[in-house]
């Protein structure tokens, strides 16, 4: 079924040949765009909606979030904030409730976040395992994921769980544990940081991915300077995320990564859990000066980010990292979309054009400026998925 | 007509004397609210409200807006995110378009962001002039604001129109103009920093308003260091507002100003400005900690912060102010209703206990720490203001 999008304020399309376009229409048919372009050139359509005046852009690719999970993490949030230092060690906590929670807890608290995130324009959403940490719960988490998320990342790298030595425990991890979650997820992601996993222990979860035909993705450099972009870049990995701390190697590594090269490793700030946890933000803007691609993503989960505002994202990507609105929304739709290498081809998402997929998010304002301007008001007006409209 | 609202997860009441209740209840009779306590001590009502769980509050008190305005400044804002200094001057532009604004386009405007800001969960909601700058555009202005806000402040001193010469446009300010939005308003507000006006127009100003019985407030220290808050303390100011840029001996006589003091004055902070005008973060943490009384509000305005949301304001104060959760709700709750005087007695706002108004605001959470834990996310999921539930 055919439905054009009408009175439109401005069209954020991140199609270079498109731009932004005024008094433009939309036409969605079924799941996919089937047309864009200027409003008196629409052809006739099943249904027609006007959003009068709206600002019209692709939905939110959240290209980092871990939302299966059970437990609470309320009372250490409050406890950083009255000042006691961030501890990696928090996420144990969350491994417990997950592996103690049945699958229908597990599968309620992310459809609910999912739903959420829906509300507010998030139209594609990753999402990782990483709180099972056994073979049993990994494989748990990933089947969960896979029913509601449109990618799943394999986290089983996450941390150490507390039974295990990190070699017998990469041992599984890198055999069992992926051959069990291989069909239910597209992505391998190590945490390579302080206190995580090294350079090597991380390279061996890559390598083993990679060895099963699956895409890899990094964290790094969230708690410290380290190894994890440069990682990252030489594992050509889609992205490396948090960035918190990069040093100019690192800058120039990740700019490098797509010199002559059709897809590189991209940047993702996450700057809700920069401020979460009071660390520093990431230095997107001299990120994208020096030529890197940059994504924005909530990374919401129950310890360092438990947001799912992807505007909140890109409202302080603006006000504190100096980035422009129409950079730091490009961040959240299509540099999203390559961190998962989406963003081309048929069904494309964090565009929109013909062929792209009907991932569309109308605003309450006139343009994608007020989504900075404005920081905290719900602008989130209209929502379609995959052609389907959810608010 | 008595509803009685349980189910509530955790009662934050701002009364020293009830704290934070759970298994609690609250009963509202028309529009003041009746009891508060523990539920199975609840007596009989006419409607019962069952809020499975959630985290109930005082509704927000926003005591700083300059909402009666005509006109757009997405330009300026997108300029300076651009790099562009901050330039009062902006204020200009939107006194043109107020002036040539029928009231109409006044009101409207008014309306829809005071609805916004109650959809937000702002149950009590100060506004002021100061874009009309003529003795009949301040007084359609005043009338406008009067109409919805629950508090009106007379800003005439907010610049020096382009027209006039300083100290005659403060003749009429003192003069006419306040004698024809007297019964209008009951603030008075004056603009005491670098480029507005210096401390002896201001104190002027204040004089005359104290002369015909309006309170007084002041605009001070948001742009440089300055006499903003000495004047405020020596004019007893109900507050002095934005407070970005202070000495030592600011916060200590802020701090002093309530000692064998009934009431003081109250440092009301805006942090949506402060990021929003990329200005330093108002030393929230050091006034608390010298024993000072601190607000939070939006200042929502078309220019230097163009949001209604307290939630933003709360969820930074924290995040990056070093407020604790219930440093910050208090801030933006009782804090606002001591900075507008309407904290105390039949009727008071930022507070639930037996007499006060039935301003009442249940968030989508367990608890109000989840305002900063999840920012960004719209956790507004009920508001009662005057005992009327508009959500
Ligand atoms: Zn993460
Ligand atoms: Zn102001």
């Amino acid at each position: 079924m055919a439905r054009l999008i009408t009175g439109i304020g401005e069209l954020t399309t991140n199609e270079p040949e498109l731009g932004t376009l005024r008094s433009a229409a939309v036409v969605l048919d079924d799941d996919r765009v089937d047309w864009v372009g200027p409003a008196h050139r629409a052809g006739p359509a099943d249904e027609r909606v006007d959003v009068g005046g709206r600002a019209v852009l692709p939905g939110w690719v959240d290209s980092h979030t871990h939302l299966v999970f059970a437990g609470d993490r309320t009372a250490e949030f409050e406890a950083r904030m009255a000042g006691e230092p961030y501890s990696a060690g928090g996420i144990a906590v969350t491994v417990d409730a997950t592996r103690r929670a049945p699958d229908d807890v597990l599968a309620g608290n992310l459809a609910r976040l999912a739903h959420e995130a829906r509300m507010q324009g998030t139209t594609y959403l990753e999402t990782k395992t990483g709180y099972g940490l056994t073979v049993t719960d990994e494989l748990r988490s990933a089947r969960v994921a896979a029913r509601v998320a449109d990618e799943v990342t394999f986290l089983g790298a996450h941390i150490v769980p507390g039974e295990c030595a990190a070699d017998e425990y990469l041992d599984t991890v890198t055999g069992p544990m992926l051959d069990a979650v291989a069909e239910h997820v597209s992505w391998v992601d190590a945490f390579c940081d302080t206190g995580a996993f090294d350079e090597e222990q991380s390279e061996r979860v890559l390598r083993a991915a990679a060895d099963r035909g699956l895409g890899v993705r990094v964290h790094g450099n969230q708690l410290g300077p380290g190894p994890g972009v440069r990682l990252a870049v030489r594992c050509r990995a889609a992205s490396v995320d948090h960035c918190s701390y990069l040093d100019e190697a690192d800058v120039a590594a990740l700019a490098d990564s797509w010199s002559g090269a059709a897809t590189g490793t991209v940047a993702t700030v996450l700057p809700a859990c920069d401020l979460s946890t009071r660390g520093p933000l990431a230095p997107a803007r001299a990120l994208l000066d020096a030529g890197a691609v940059v994504a924005l993503a909530t990374n919401a989960n129950p310890g360092s980010s438990y947001t799912t505002s992807m505007a909140y994202c890109v409202a302080t990507a603006v006000l504190q990292m100096g980035l422009t609105v129409p950079e730091a929304v490009w961040a959240a739709t299509r540099g999203g979309a390559k961190a998962l290498r989406a963003d081309s081809g048929e069904g494309a998402v964090g565009v929109l054009r013909e062929g792209a997929r009907a991932d569309v998010h109308v605003l309450d304002a006139p343009s994608v400026t007020h989504l900075a301007y404005r920081p905290g008001v719900p602008l989130t007006w209209a929502v379609w998925c995959k052609g389907v409209r959810l608010r």
